[in-house]
């Protein structure tokens, strides 16, 4: 069985590894068709989390059922299943209060030990699936693997920046960080109704990937963004910004970019603590919405969503290689080569 | 003419002073019949805001019109009105979306040059009030000066707090400062239909003015208030949040306070940075809220809400003296005797 | 086994009858504990749906566990179990979408084949779930059958009934019909923040259960409802108008005591058509909200509320009688004697 | 002074009419510059409303102040303004809450003493306004009359109608009537995010029309309406249904194009008494929202919608004439010859 394993930063190897096999009766293994490498997958790669090396990477994918533990009651072997890259146990009480991001039992593939148990990700050939009925979800025929990928982690992050940061009809939307999220979240307001979507970045392939979506790019090296997006708002700033880079520095801007009583959603990957203006915030009154997106809550509207042709993101999918050109697929990432590298077994 | 001046911190002097006079044919002039020290007079008081020696203080009142300029339409001389302590033009972009307080000619009464044009506080034998069609309002009859003068500042300030922080029919809601803002968003939240009310303090007479309103105590000196809160939850934490103290280490409570997944919606007075817990804030995906209540916004409802009995805001006032003795009841606010000084002239 | 059979209008009998088994592998048999008479059970009582003669009745029940079909993942044999009376298959596009008694497969028991597959009700010894994991919950040991028996057809209904016609704080609501569903919207409606609740009835005891609950009784047989409504409201009329009782009259007094741009939430047991004021609801821009409750979706939070305090509906059992003598009760049930008999076995 | 004058069923004149002048010092007298025919014009026309002969028709209009009354505060002579054809008062309950169309003293222009005080219409050289600071608003530079005129009546009614209906992205929304309210409707419903909508009519032009627009035409005179709507929907129906048309039977059809649990916005004309299926809609647990829109509620966001390129109801003016050809006009409309009929002075 071949998988992907991380050593050290930069250190990363397609090697034999041994097969998984279910460990409790609520588990299934499911074989990946398609795997991405996403933003936090580059920061384990870079060795700003504490994984155990030898972890196997990789939790944004798609795939077919192989096996499923005896109490696992909604799916057979050979079912094509969405999964969440968030592991829940689907009965604690913030699972049954529909915030599955939160659950007690939290997890995602290819994060090591971080969150307690250890569980290793899906670039493999075989993927152990705890609390399979709650994780997974029987994918549609008329839904490719291409179209689906995103909606196991990316997509639903960048539509719960959106739909938990109030975007409604002809709110001005600021995005700060046109990669995948930024760009997700920008389809998606578009979807809830926004009228002008603003997207911010500084590299010029990205920038203009986000003009052939339809958005306004604003070139930050070029220009203050704060002061362009007010200067289209008479002044005020945008009514929604979505913060999706992560860090300091962005998430500052992004309040900036945010009018006063406006709302800025952080969808970015934090970790630090970092010195925030509270005497301004709360002079201005804006709101932070710290929201990691919840695939088990949004998947149900974004297939539809998809399978009506309302939102395509596949487009996503700026490269392809397989399994075993991960490393290299990596460093692509850790360039910030297109958007999204997808690898097939 | 008598009034009440700051000269320095806790130097405060009521003094003879010039009329005032209408400026602009929207002012109205209006005779205080009460007006109280609020939590952010105090901060003026204590030289923590770069006012000008001389401004009149006072914010928080109710009072009769004495004369309207010749533009202004909907009051007569000899009406009661309801101000609003945040000065808003009515016609701006924030003040048409409903956002007075982020006018963009916003001030405060007592604030001297803090919001650019100096304005004369209410602790006055008169004021003037600009924008006063949309600054004031009329008061029924049958809503006493008692009962009206928080609506002018402090219960829109709790009241958002909650409202805005999206307290629901069952929601454990914790207070952090049982002060005034924090006892009224405490009653609002019970009037939105909270289950629990948890009020967090350290002073025992605001603790049991906490216990009489039928919320539950919390003494932060003896207890580890977050440990508290949690035990009654099930080791969660509150669903809503309100800061009602402000500076960095009530927020930081707050936020401790509060589930994953749950609101913190800051109402305490804010100036400075703080650093945050970006990291752990992004990871249990809390809210940050932050607001600074709308009288003009909220007045409507809270009256109405007086009206039937389902609100009594007088309850807080635990001292009265007169206009005279005003230096005397900014040291019993100052030493937190009793929860609000009222002064009549 | 013993069990009620109904046998034409006002023929009910205790019999032996066979004992249910198992039919599909998502099936569980439950030994009900408690058993109500319900509004509808009366609709059939009375001869005004079509069921089979031989059918057993009763469908507002708690009960255990006694055997669980092979593929029922979520409850074992001796849980105790709160069923929802309307059968729901868990899984179609209505389910999916939170719409559970709108489920295609969806049945209620005791009601015959009335909905296509015939299902024998819960006045009985034993009774077939069928899509148990959907259909039950299981029952924490702090709830008693007394508090939790009326969750699975009754307080749902009455909380569905406040929730979507959109009920909050303040709001003056009119509930006609003081039998179960109106007492318990109305509790509900407080729950909301209801400022005040108006209870519309003929019945001197249930008008007097209505005050005992805190809410303003008012006899229809002696003033005109509406016109006592809007003497209290200005010349108004409620905001929400809850129709508890069935049939057209009553639909008529709900839709008159709504104020202009106010809601009538439809709760009663319609099965006809009406003449209504079409011109008259669109002049006043009133919202009718059709709407029967759903102890799936709302059984969660309900069991929330009565385990923390805030709501009792065991206050709607006013007489208790053994399966023995199930046509006793029915008997008393048709003369309105109290609110609720309760039946053990 | 040139005006339209109704005098009996078919028969309205241009004629020379006395002068308005302000009755009260809160009036404005205004020179319309655009004004529409609308389809309630057309129930005045055709006789089915009570107005006495010899009234001015016209409520859907444009235009320029020529004199406003001592009390008026917002306008002065040579303001472009945007009417309300809802006359409110600005003070009472109902528009201190936002209900403007259920004003205790709401009229309408050119409805004669339909509602109490005659009002003279505005296919006029001049209109004598009530309330003028609630009623009119000034029209910014850069909306064109053409792309206003509509915001006075027709457009609020089409917005109210999906956005009091509650659609969201994605919703699948049905509209029965193709003409201007159906149509500003639709176009409504994709800014709110909708995904299909579906117009059903039986004029060919009128199909041609919507599917110009971007919308699925049915046409209801070849094949089953609600079938249709059903085969494209799984079996179920639209998730909300405007009713855009008026009259029994319309109301019927939209009631039968919603899903179960779904929702039926009518904004059509009613007068009368319907049988309504109650038993159904109550099985169902449809939700039935009575609702003619409010330009002075929505006029705001409409026109921020307009200048931003997101709406434009000039779409609907498919044909001018001048007031002199009123009554040549009012033939034309009422033959159903394109959308919407315009006259200028």
């Amino acid at each position: 069985l071949r998988a992907l394993r991380w050593y050290a930063p930069y250190d990363v190897r397609v090697e034999d590894v041994p097969e998984p096999r279910l460990v409790k009766d609520t588990d299934a293994l499911v074989r990946p068709t398609l795997t991405t490498i996403c933003g936090s997958d580059l920061h384990i790669y870079r060795g700003h989390l504490n994984i155990v090396p030898g972890n196997i990477l990789g939790h944004e994918f798609v795939g077919v059922v192989e096996e499923v533990g005896a109490a696992v009651r909604s799916l057979s072997r050979g079912d094509r299943v969405l999964p969440s890259c968030w592991v829940a146990d689907g009965t604690c009480w913030y699972c049954r209060h529909g915030y599955y991001t939160q659950c007690v039992n939290v997890n995602i593939f290819g994060f090591g030990p971080v969150y307690g148990e250890s569980l290793e990700g899906a670039l493999s050939e075989l993927v152990r699936v705890p609390y399979a009925d709650t994780v997974l979800s029987k994918l549609p025929d008329d839904v490719t693997d291409d179209k689906a990928v995103l909606v196991s982690d990316t997509l639903p992050a960048g539509f719960a920046a959106v739909q938990e940061g109030g975007v409604k009809a002809g709110d001005m939307v600021a995005v700060v960080g046109a990669g995948a999220v930024g760009l997700l979240a920008g389809l998606c307001a578009k979807l809830l109704g926004a009228g002008e979507v603003i997207v911010v970045d500084v590299l010029p392939e990205r920038l203009e990937m986000a003009r052939s979506l339809g958005f306004m790019p604003i070139d930050a090296s070029l220009a203050d963004a704060a002061e362009q997006v007010r200067s289209l708002t008479d002044g005020r700033g945008a009514d929604v910004v979505v913060e999706a880079v992560g860090g300091e520095q962005p998430l500052l801007t992004a309040i900036d970019l945010a009018r006063k009583k406006g709302t800025i959603s952080v969808a970015g990957f934090h970790i630090h603590e970092y010195t925030l203006p509270a005497g301004q915030l709360w002079l201005t009154e804006k709101r932070l919405i710290f929201c990691i997106g919840d695939p088990i809550k949004y998947r149900r509207e974004l297939i539809e969503h998809i399978r009506a042709g309302r939102l395509d993101p596949s487009r996503m999918i700026t490269h392809r290689l397989r399994l075993e050109e991960a490393p290299k697929a990596f460093e692509m990432a850790d360039r910030k080569q297109g958007i999204r590298v997808a690898l097939t077994p």
